[in-house]
């Protein structure tokens, strides 16, 4: 079907047209059409030495030190066309990989995609989830170095992101010592709050639906906690109680969070009343906001942004996160593979 | 069904047996459990900093480059769960990285893995497919360091290597002069010509098909060939004459190869009369191999176990590829999208 995936109808060509009429598909692209296509999106950053289209690229790593991470996104389980542009998939996909480099106190450098993509999608697809990966490179500082590209039946997107650490030590989930505080900069729960209008059928507040198409991790707020001496630091990826356990275990530590140094917007309030659901809940188990959370030595002048919302103490029977004292019996995190 | 992936069936145990028990599915084992006896599989390398477990790995790169590349294997399309044991799958999937990186004139040094699992498969797939990643990281000095772990419909294997210069200017593919000498070391058509075994329902002659299941990069070669200052390099994973003309086209030079200089085994000979087909084909256009093609200036002395086949021309009308001075007939490479 020739449509756009926002669902916009677009003009149809014969088979007659030049070979980047839109409106094609991947397979009447064809591979090396669509690489074309995909690569002529890219623009290099001085770190970039050998980009696309060689054996494999050459990137910058001046701290003689690489910071690499990488994620899988499929269609149907991390993202639906529907829900989402093409557009918005690559930016979140960019995301969730550059801030795993910043959460290490890394500046990100470059990012590499691996791609299936089913014949009869339509080539608009992969070449705007490009121009996604791209813009969200740009605002982290990184660029596209490289990919590869299959045909499949499910969507698949496989992003690796490298980062520098201009000599810094990179922090860990495993630094935390009783007596840090714990603080966080970015945005908890606007995901997870979006997500659940999505799912209800609606397309608004804008700003949760948003936040949940497109997020907008800290970036620079990685390599600055650790510049200022982070003990240990994480992405909030799977929700602020699930990944504070990360740290909790990797550390061997209690954290236990004060509820009230939460930020519940106003709007986030008026929805949770709307669909019945507690916003705190978003705010301690939403992921995908990819905020950044971090503990800090005692005394710490934490810079604007970030807001202290707890505190890291001696393990307990077993290490564990707490709110306000007790344990949080809300959901945390997931399984995948669970039922 | 509880089998192992050669089909041999595994005792059954009831659900009250210990989380380690062969046997179970990768939903049984869970997400967690999964990870746990993946990562258990993995030893670090001296360039591993930090490895899997945290938001992302810290590898040495004292070269202050780092090359990069990533591939994507999908069942079914890249690999058959009859055909091939997920240990060699693993084995394959690195290797075909590694030997990218290997071309660039650059040492191994880390491989990253991005695991879509279907939650019925036997979690013993998986865990042989990281055995397989090890050990062919372990012969080429590479070590795994991380990775993501998603349940989806089709097995898909998403790979990044990485590697170090070492203070050697990368070999592109685009550096080759009229009058360079153009040589090969590893094997060419052993992949295919095992293929052609494997699609006919044989399981012999073993070299082949074993070459098929489990190629052998000759890692080495490729920083000893930059070192000893080969102008342009790939590794043969399209077909000879499909990787040589990416040389072609990005040196803007014509390449003519000798096909009497190419070595054809008298079992490839015996299997190519037994299925009729020129093994002469698999030589010039199989790929899977991951030989390693390189140009060097004229009067360069190869080391052992590269053969000089052929010599870099002034272009003519385009750039291209000849063998004994005509353009090659059969089927070069192929378009991953096209019919």
């Amino acid at each position: 079907m020739l449509s756009s995936p926002g669902g916009h109808p677009l003009p149809r060509f014969s088979s007659s047209d030049a070979p980047r009429t839109p409106g094609r598909t991947v397979g009447e692209l064809g591979e090396f059409g669509l690489i074309r296509e995909l690569t002529a999106r890219i623009t290099p950053t001085p770190a970039v030495r050998i980009g696309p289209g060689d054996d494999a690229a050459v990137v910058a790593a001046p701290d003689r030190r690489v910071v690499a991470s990488t994620d899988l996104l499929l269609e149907g389980r991390h993202f639906r066309r529907d829900w989402s542009t093409a557009y918005d998939v690559g930016r979140k996909a960019a995301a969730q990989n550059l801030a795993d480099i910043a959460a290490m106190g890394a500046e990100p450098t470059a990012l590499l995609l691996g791609l299936v993509v089913p014949a009869e999608l339509p080539a608009t697809w992969p070449t705007e989830l490009m121009d996604g990966l791209h813009d969200e490179c740009r605002v982290a500082g990184a660029a596209v170095v490289g990919g590869d590209l299959v045909r499949g039946d499910t969507i698949t997107v496989a992003i690796t992101a490298l980062g520098d650490l201009q000599g810094r030590e990179p922090v860990t989930r495993g630094g935390a010592r009783p007596g840090d505080v714990v603080a966080v900069t970015g945005w908890l729960g606007w995901s997870a709050a979006g997500y659940t209008v999505l799912a209800r059928g609606f397309r608004s507040p804008r700003a949760f639906v948003e936040a949940h198409r497109r997020p907008e991790p800290p970036y620079q707020a990685g390599p600055a906690a650790a510049g200022l001496g982070a003990t240990a630091m994480t992405d909030v990826s799977d929700g602020l109680v699930a990944d504070l356990g990360h740290i909790a275990e990797a550390s061997k530590v209690r954290i236990d969070v004060r509820s009230a140094a939460l930020d519940i917007p106003a709007q986030m309030s008026d929805i949770g009343q709307a669909v019945g659901v507690d916003p705190l809940q978003w705010v301690l188990t939403g992921g995908e906001d990819h905020a950044i959370v971090a503990t800090f030595p005692p005394g710490t002048k934490l810079p604007a942004r970030w807001s202290r919302i707890g505190e890291v103490l001696h393990p307990s029977a077993a290490p564990q996160v707490t709110v306000d004292g007790a344990t949080w019996t809300g959901a945390s995190g997931w399984d995948h593979f669970g039922d």
